[in-house]
């Protein structure tokens, strides 16, 4: 067999959202999401209480050689928790190649895709076992955890996509918080958040907003 | 929201295999795989009694643009059954643009998915809930039910992939059966099979084989 070519594989993942084949893993920690939710006390209380403790998981398959025209494919596996009002979420993106979309389908727990285009309108919607979301080019995404198990999901983009992780921070968050109600969620308006001007939004798209 | 951005949207996936959401079905019955099965009268036979049954199911979603990075996604529901000593099959197909992946999740069920290089070399792999399957670029497959129940899986591919169907009949099958073992499987050599000359692997390859 040439050189050129690649071996079939197979992957495995265990209910809890672990992956057996994975070429790579990474842990976020409580600590690491500082600067994200709007309670700050709250955080910093958890945060030194259980700061060292993983807030969420991510165990992903990157093809041996990656072109552009590849798949990269894995688990997330974000807590259950809350720090005030706000449901544990991941840090979120988006797509260094703008246009490229991404999906996510949950396995396990209870959540949303948040999302939002750089010009702010956003759009959250629901995950539960059997969801598959699709974040078409363009859209922030970020996985919340509505629920009291963890939130499982499976994702698969192209392997070219990249991820801009600060889009979110530069804005002082996504436009909307995603905080409880009652048993639920509701969106709130986020009072930290800065819209983009039509520059930095006409920067993520080729049909500037 | 200028027309160029689409909305994101969720499906969601029965234990079945059913996928609410999808944006098109397609239904092979049993007399549509006429020519698949080395045993031509069990086929036969097969056909005169349950012609009109469903072999599988394919539900999708396509992307309401379908540009080069989208991606296609969706489920593959494949009925338990054997044609003479060979387990039912789904046709097969390597990919238009050879160089483009696909992955399989495996949501219910038994099987493999068979693969094979043009040049002849195949590589089957079991498939249980949990498996997912990463089919590099290159690589015919198909997917093979060894249990009893529906082997439901998910796939996702790049939209810009597209299906050469017809590549595994041209070649008399692929270069392996995959046959009923006691309770398990094997392969077999296809006594049908006509190795591709090399001009033709060439054509599927950019290193030719």
């Amino acid at each position: 067999m040439p050189p050129s070519f690649v071996d079939p594989s197979a992957c495995v993942i265990a209910p809890g959202g672990a992956m057996t084949g994975a070429t790579g893993a990474k842990r976020t920690r409580i600590r690491d999401l500082a600067g994200l939710f709007a309670d700050e006390a709250a955080f910093a209380a958890l945060a030194a209480a259980e700061g060292e403790a993983i807030a969420y998981a991510v165990d992903e398959f990157r093809p041996a050689r990656v072109a552009p025209q590849e798949l990269i494919f894995g688990t997330s596996t974000l807590e259950p928790g809350r720090v005030g009002d706000e449901f544990f979420m991941t840090r979120g993106h988006i797509h260094v190649k703008s246009d490229r979309p991404e999906i996510y389908f949950c396995q396990a727990g209870r959540g949303l895709m948040h999302m939002e285009l750089p010009s702010g309108e956003t759009r959250p919607l629901e995950m539960i076992p059997g969801t598959v979301v699709y974040v078409p080019p363009y859209w922030i995404h970020r996985s919340v955890n509505t629920g009291t198990a963890p939130l499982v999901t499976f994702f698969c983009y192209p392997a070219d996509a990249g991820q801009d992780y600060d889009i979110i921070a530069r804005a002082g968050g996504m436009a909307t918080l995603i905080v409880a109600d009652g048993d639920g969620w509701r969106e709130a308006p986020n009072p930290r958040y800065r819209k983009r001007d039509a520059a930095e939004v006409a920067r993520y798209a080729e049909d500037p907003a």
